[in-house]
């Protein structure tokens, strides 16, 4: 496996791979890997002849009071399961390396707008800035992206088709934990009681799996996994909305695809799931 | 010499072309043709296998109260040049084509706030927004743009740089009238005494030439250059600026590379025209 630090060195590998024909399967992350990584990486593996990950904690989509500070970091951990998981080269470029200004941007409106773009004004133009960046520098035939991020993956989606990028998204199932928990990085912030508690989330999912059906009114579905989170008192819900699939923006009722999505502080840490509902 | 008018027959072409590892020059255009695009697809032709000129007239670089309905068309015209000169593929999209949806978007801040940018504060978002949809649909080796559009040159070169597209961006001397006007496809809106009177602004450019020296103040010049411009009654400078050439910020002294740039009203048609000056 190559470990490169800067664009000229990935650059150098993605040309020679290019004039051989190889297909690259391009795995964003920010570090820190667990099995929900390792499912886009597999993912990837399997369907393309060079699988590239990058690590980088991208400065420009965390606002002022977030944790980009505290975002935690294992570089050897991230190189070993990369590296037991096939891929072929990891990029893990400096702050410096990326941005050497920040000029130019690409942004996105609408979709942006709600779940978590509400609380995150900023964190969606440094997401689509750095990925068109990412896909720039790579030139990946596809590109991996989890569905636990589910409005990324959708603001993702039509960054490409908008802008034209050369490029396959593939969204990639939510990996839990044995007690439903969707892995992931920020789950290590939780202390034991919190682990408990976080539990809650995935069980207003279930809740609301279970009682979601086609026709029904928006505000029975929020209601009913409302109350499901309340009843946990180290949780505090930040939003639970259900919006449209493809728009991001909120239905009353849920006659087309829809996706059905969470933000639940857990003591100060905010953790986010969902699910995905097709009515017909 | 192939005309296409969809996203998909691009593609499929330069996809053949890049199997065979072609590189490709490409020249984005609004259409009627003069010599100033000529020199433009003649320095691709000269050093690249293949050549693109794209024919589309951007409605979202276009401000409320300008000039996108009557802008000049002449595809016959257009396809003669293009033929003439050796292009081996044009494409003309419609605006259907290129704009299914709008959400996503490429902007700069602060070097499209000075200039053109002043009096048309979307032009620029349009412009990078357009390009990079080209540059993604294309992936051209080499693109090529006019110094005439000296601010835009200067944008799209610092949004390759920003954003790592992996193009290199050529920089192409303005093409003049014998009588020294800058080409450009507005002048076919002047009157016959309006065509005279736009002369004006290449006597301004010369003589800002030859009064510029290092360290001297923008002011002097800006005024030496106004001066000539006053002296023509059908005239009416919109702006003239001294500004850095990478940063498009007004400078006061001239003591690094330098963009001497101008709009002027010639009756209601607005031309620009400039010149670059490194004191060291």
């Amino acid at each position: 496996m190559e470990h490169v630090l800067t664009i000229e060195d990935v650059r150098n590998t993605i040309s020679n791979w290019k004039k051989e024909g190889y297909s690259i399967g391009y795995v964003p992350t920010m570090g820190f890997l667990h099995d929900g990584h390792a499912s886009l990486i597999d993912q990837a593996r399997k369907n393309n002849d060079k699988v590239i990950v990058s690590i980088f904690v991208n400065p420009i989509q965390f606002g002022e009071n977030e944790d980009l500070s505290t975002y935690p970091r294992d570089i050897n951990n991230d190189k070993k399961l990369c590296e037991s998981h096939g891929v072929d080269l990891i990029f893990t470029p400096s702050s410096e390396e990326m941005y050497q200004d920040k000029k130019a941007f690409v942004d996105i409106i609408d979709l942006s707008n709600t779940l978590c773009g509400l609380r995150r004004p900023i964190h969606f133009k440094g997401v689509c800035t750095v990925v068109a960046k990412f896909f720039n520098i790579i030139q990946p035939t596809n590109a991996y992206f989890g569905k636990k991020d589910a409005q990324q993956l959708a603001i993702i989606r039509k960054m490409v088709f908008d802008l034209n990028f050369p490029v396959n998204i593939i969204g990639v199932p939510i990996v839990r934990e044995h007690d439903g928990l969707a892995k992931s990085s920020r789950n290590t912030y939780l202390s034991s009681d919190e682990r408990k508690a976080a539990t809650i989330l995935y069980k207003s999912i279930q809740k609301g799996k279970s009682s979601i059906e086609p026709g029904c009114s928006a505000d029975s579905i929020i209601n009913t996994m409302t109350e499901i989170i309340q009843s946990e008192p180290l949780a505090k819900i930040d939003y639970i909305s259900v919006v449209d699939a493809n728009t991001m923006q909120p239905v009353q009722k849920v006659i087309s695809p829809v996706l059905v999505a969470m933000a639940v502080y857990i003591g100060t840490t905010r953790l986010i799931d969902n699910f995905s509902y097709d009515p017909n």
